[in-house]
C-alpha cells in the first residue's frame, strides 16, 4: 500500500523572491492554473497584504482544484491573533489553507524579534488556534534547522505549541539554505521520534549548498509527507527544492515510485517540460540546458562511445525514457562524432539511411568542414538536419533570397534626444513571383529593437503560401560568438526559436558580417519549421 | 587527525561532453593553469588520439602542480595491451597519471561491448597492469551503480580486478546519472566493506537527478577518499558534478571541514568566483545567478523581513560568510555595504576618493542602474573607469557623435556570386569642426568584415588632434549576450580592445541593437585609450 505524498508549490510566493523576478497579477493566475493543471495538492499564492500584486491576486483568487493557500506570518507579541492587523489580511483572503511563518531558533526570537522565548511560544500557538478554527492551517517552522542545532528543546517545543493548536501540517523549513542532506535526514528522524508524526511534516529547502532536491528526499526518506519547492526552482537567493525535479524522480524512480502516490498524472508528467518552458517565456529567461529531466540537454550523448551504444539499445545511456517527461533524445553533430552518431542523429530527424550509405562520408566532410569555418552543429541541431537533408537531396526549395539590405541609423531627433532605428529589406522569389518586404525595428513603444528583429519581421511579413506555418513561430534567444573561422575571425550566431506547440529549435550561422549570420541562421530556422510542419513547397 | 581528501577535475574531458562547448587547445592550457592555481589535486586534461585538440594539448602537456591525467579505455579484446593503438596513443602522452574507464554491467558488457564477461575481466586486468607499470593508475568504473545492482559480484569483480592489477583509485562512476543519493551511500559502504579500501575509493556523479552533488558527498560520507567533478558542472547531459559547489561545501561546511583535508588554500577558495565567471567568459556563457556560493544571487536578500535582519545581523539568513568564495551580499534598499569596495576598486583605476565622498554613493547607484539595464562592468573594467570618472568631474570631453548611418546589403553580383558589403557613416564634432567620415567594411582580399568593423573603420578614419593616439589601437575580441534590460531583453557587447604597448582593455555598450550597443562600446575604448595616453582635449 503506497503512502501519499503531499506537493506544496510555492512558485507564487517564495519564487517571487528570485532575483530580478516581478510577477503580474494576470502572470500568477497563468502560474496557478498551470500548476492545478500539473496536479499539485497545494498552491501558495502569495501573502495577501505584503504587496499590491499578491493583495490582487487573493481579491479573485482563482477555483483551483489543488489547496489555495495564503501565506503571512504569526501574530506579533503584544497583541491577541483576533486583532493583529496583518494576520487578519491574511485571513480576510479567504482561503481554505493559511499558513503562517513563525521563528523557533533561539538565536532569531531573541535577535531579529527581540521578545522572550515564551512569547514567541505563545504567538504561535494562538496564530495557529485562530487559523485552525476556521481554515487547514500549516505551520512554517523559520530556521528550523539551524534552531534544532542551537537549541532542540525550544525549537522542538515551537513545532508542539503549533501541533497541539491545531496545525494540519508542520513544515520543517531550511530557510539559509545551509543544512546538507545527511543532517536533514537525521533531524527529521529525530523529529519524528520525538512525537510529531511524520505524516504532518513537510519539508522545504533552499539551494545555497546545490542540494535541495536531496534534503527533501532525505526528508522524505526519513518520513515526512509533504514536499515544498518551485517550478524550475525560482526562489530567494540559490533558489528553492525545484519541483521540476523532484516530481519526475518521485514519480519515475525507486524507491519512491512504489513507495508513494501523488496527484499527478503520467499525462501531466508528460506536459512537464511545457510548463518549465512557459515559466521562462514569462519570465523572459532562457531555458536552462542542463536542466534535469526538462532541459534540452538533459537527453544529448555527445560522447562517441555513448552515442553508438544508444544506437544498439537507448538504455544504456539512458536513466529514464526521455518521453516520459515529455523531452526527446538528441544525438549531437560534432567533429567528435562517427557515422554511428551520424545515423542516429538522422533517425531521430525522420532520415533512415543504411550503414555505408556514402552520403554519410560526405555529410561529416560537410559537418568538419563547416566546423572548421566556425560552425558548431551540437548547438543547432536544426540546421544539421537541414545540411544533412541538402546532401540526401530531401530538402524541398521552399522559397529564394534575392538579396536584403539593412540600415541602421543613430541621429539627434527634433528635441535633441537621441534615437536609433533599423529598417530591413528583404526581397525573395516564391516560385514565379518576386516579393520585396520592408520593415522597421521599431516595438509598441517606439523603440528600436535592432537590425536581426527588422530582418526578421521583414521576411515573416510575406512569405505568401507558408505564412500560416510560419505565424506562431518566434525568436527566443539569440547568441554570438567570435571564432577562428579558418585564418580569420568569424562571427557565430546562433537563434532558438519557438512555436505554439512548444517546439524550440536552434540554428546557426556563420560570417564575418554579424548581421549576415543572424540572417543565414533566421533562413534555416523558418525552413525547417517548415519541414517539420509538413509544408510542401507551393 | 583529518582524512586526506583528493579533488579530480575532469573540466577538460567529461566538461568537453557539454553540449555547445568546444574547447580551442589554447583554452585548455589556460583552464588547466586555472585549476593548478585553484589546487584540485588531479586535472584530466582529455583523451589522446581521440580528436586532434585533445591531441594537440598532449603533445605540449602543460607543467603543473596537480598530477596531470590522460583519459582513455581499456584495450580492446583480442589484442594485448602492448598492442591496442587507441590505449597506446594515451600512454604517449607521457602523463603521470593515467585514467581508463572500463565496464562493469554485465548488460554493457554483452550489449555495448559483445564480448564475454572473462573477457572483459582480463580487458580490465590487462590494461590496468600495463598502465601501473609505469604510471599512477585509475580505473573508471563505468555504469558502476547500474551494475551493482544488475548484478554486483560481477560488478566487484571488476573492481578487483583493476584494484589487484595496481591502480591506486577505483573511481566509482554513475555514468547515466540516474542513482540517488541513499542508493550511492548505501552502494559505497557496501563497496568498502566487501574489501576495496575507501582510500582507493573515487566518486564520479551526473546531475540528472538534480543530484550530482549530493551523490559525491553521500559517497565521501560512506568513504570514499577522491570525488570528481567539473567546473560549473559542465558536463554530459545536465552536468557532472559541480565542483564549484562542491568545494565550499567541503572546505567550510561540518562534518567537511574538520573531518577533511584538501589542497585548496583559504586564497583559492576566495578566488572561485572568478574562476567560474573566467570560465563562463571562455564559454561565452551568462554566469547563473543562483548558482549556489559564486552566483550573482547567492547572497541577494529581496525578502523585506530577511533584508531588514540581515542589516542587524547578516547571519541571521546567511550560511556562510559571502567573502570566503570571494563573493558579496546584496541588498536591494542599501548601497552601504558597497563602498569600501567601491573605493579600492576606482583607486585601481588611479582615482583616489576620501570616504564618506557623496559621489560614491552616486556611482554605487549608477552601477546598479546601468546593471539592470543589462550592463555587466565585471568583465569591462574601462567603461566602468568611464563611469565613475564622468560621476567624478574627471572626464574629459573628447569629441561629440552627432549622428552615424550603417547598411549592410546581400546580393548577387553580375556572376551570380552572393557578395555582401557594409558601409558606415559617423559624423563627429571635434571642437568646432564637424567631421565626416565614411567607410566601407571590405579587407585587402575584398570580404566583407561586417557592420562593426566598417563603424569601427569609419571613426578611426579621421579624429584629427587624437589620430595619433589610436593608430596603434586595434579591437581583439567582441563578446555578445542576450540580457535581461528592465522588462525588455537588451543586447549586451563587450569589446576588447588592445594597443601598441601591449595593453588589452574591456568596454561595455547595451541597447536593443546590436550596432548601437557596439557603438557605444567603441566610443567608450576610444575614450579610454585616449585618457590612458594622456591626451588633453583639443
Amino acid at each position: 500500500m503506497a503512502d501519499r505524498l503531499y506537493l506544496y508549490d510555492t512558485t507564487l510566493r517564495d519564487g517571487q523572491q528570485t532575483q530580478g523576478v516581478q510577477f503580474s497579477t494576470a502572470e500568477k493566475l497563468e502560474i496557478a492554473r498551470m500548476l492545478d493543471e500539473l496536479g499539485v495538492d497545494y498552491i501558495e499564492g502569495g501573502w495577501p497584504g505584503a504587496n499590491p500584486t499578491d493583495s490582487e491576486f487573493f481579491t479573485d483568487t482563482p477555483k483551483t482544484r489543488a489547496t489555495m493557500t495564503a501565506f503571512g506570518m504569526t501574530k506579533r507579541a503584544g497583541r491577541s491573533a483576533e486583532n493583529d492587523d496583518v494576520l487578519a489580511a491574511v485571513m480576510n483572503a479567504g482561503t481554505p489553507a493559511v499558513c503562517l511563518v513563525g521563528k523557533t531558533h533561539v538565536f532569531h526570537v531573541t535577535e531579529a524579534l527581540g521578545i522572550s522565548l515564551d512569547e514567541n511560544l505563545a504567538n504561535i500557538r494562538d496564530s495557529l488556534a485562530h487559523v485552525a478554527a476556521s481554515r487547514e492551517a500549516l505551520f512554517d517552522a523559520e530556521h528550523f534547522f539551524d534552531g534544532w542545532k542551537a537549541d532542540r528543546d525550544y525549537a522542538l517545543s515551537c513545532l508542539r505549541a503549533a501541533y497541539e493548536a491545531g496545525a494540519r501540517w508542520i513544515v520543517l523549513c531550511d530557510t539559509n539554505g545551509g543544512t546538507l542532506p545527511g543532517e536533514v535526514g537525521q533531524i527529521v528522524a529525530e523529529v519524528i521520534a520525538a512525537g510529531i508524526p511524520g505524516d504532518h511534516l513537510g519539508i522545504h529547502t533552499h539551494d545555497d549548498t546545490g542540494n535541495a532536491v536531496a534534503c527533501s528526499l532525505a526528508a522524505i526518506d526519513a518520513g515526512a509527507r509533504q514536499v515544498q519547492g518551485t517550478l524550475n526552482g525560482l526562489g530567494e537567493r540559490c533558489g528553492n527544492a525545484s519541483l521540476t525535479s523532484l516530481i519526475p524522480t518521485l514519480k519515475l524512480k525507486e524507491p519512491y515510485a512504489s513507495r508513494f502516490e501523488t496527484q499527478i498524472s503520467d499525462a501531466a508528467l508528460q506536459r512537464l517540460i511545457l510548463m518549465s518552458h512557459r515559466l521562462d517565456e514569462i519570465l523572459n529567461r532562457v531555458p536552462l540546458r542542463a536542466a534535469p529531466y526538462v532541459g534540452a540537454s538533459a537527453f544529448a550523448h555527445k560522447a562517441g562511445l555513448h552515442a553508438s551504444a544508444i544506437l544498439k539499445n537507448p538504455a544504456t545511456y539512458e536513466h529514464i525514457e526521455p518521453a516520459l517527461v515529455g523531452n526527446a533524445r538528441v544525438i549531437p553533430m560534432s567533429n567528435q562524432a562517427g557515422q554511428s552518431n551520424l545515423r542516429a542523429r538522422l533517425a531521430d530527424a525522420g532520415l533512415s539511411v543504411e550503414p555505408g550509405d556514402p552520403a554519410l562520408g560526405r555529410i561529416l566532410d560537410l559537418v568538419k568542414q563547416r566546423e572548421d569555418e566556425g560552425f558548431a552543429f551540437d548547438g543547432a541541431q536544426a540546421s544539421f538536419d537541414l545540411l544533412a537533408r541538402r546532401e540526401l537531396g530531401l530538402l524541398p526549395r521552399f522559397f529564394d533570397v534575392d538579396r536584403y539590405r539593412v540600415t541602421v541609423e543613430r541621429r539627434l531627433n527634433a528635441k535633441g534626444q537621441r534615437i536609433s532605428v533599423s529598417e530591413a529589406v528583404v526581397v525573395v522569389h516564391l516560385g514565379d513571383q518576386r516579393v520585396l518586404s520592408v520593415s522597421e525595428s521599431l516595438d509598441a513603444e517606439g523603440g528600436d529593437r535592432g537590425p536581426v528583429n527588422a530582418l526578421w519581421r521583414a521576411l515573416a511579413k510575406d512569405l505568401g503560401p507558408y505564412q500560416h506555418a510560419i505565424d506562431d513561430m518566434q525568436l527566443v534567444d539569440f547568441r554570438v560568438r567570435i571564432t577562428q573561422g579558418g585564418t580569420d575571425a568569424a562571427t557565430r550566431v546562433t537563434i532558438d526559436s519557438a512555436d505554439g506547440k512548444g517546439r524550440i529549435w536552434s540554428t546557426v550561422g556563420v560570417s564575418a558580417n554579424i548581421v549576415d549570420a543572424s540572417f543565414d541562421a533566421l533562413i534555416d530556422a523558418i525552413t525547417w519549421k517548415l519541414i517539420r510542419d509538413g509544408v510542401t513547397p507551393a
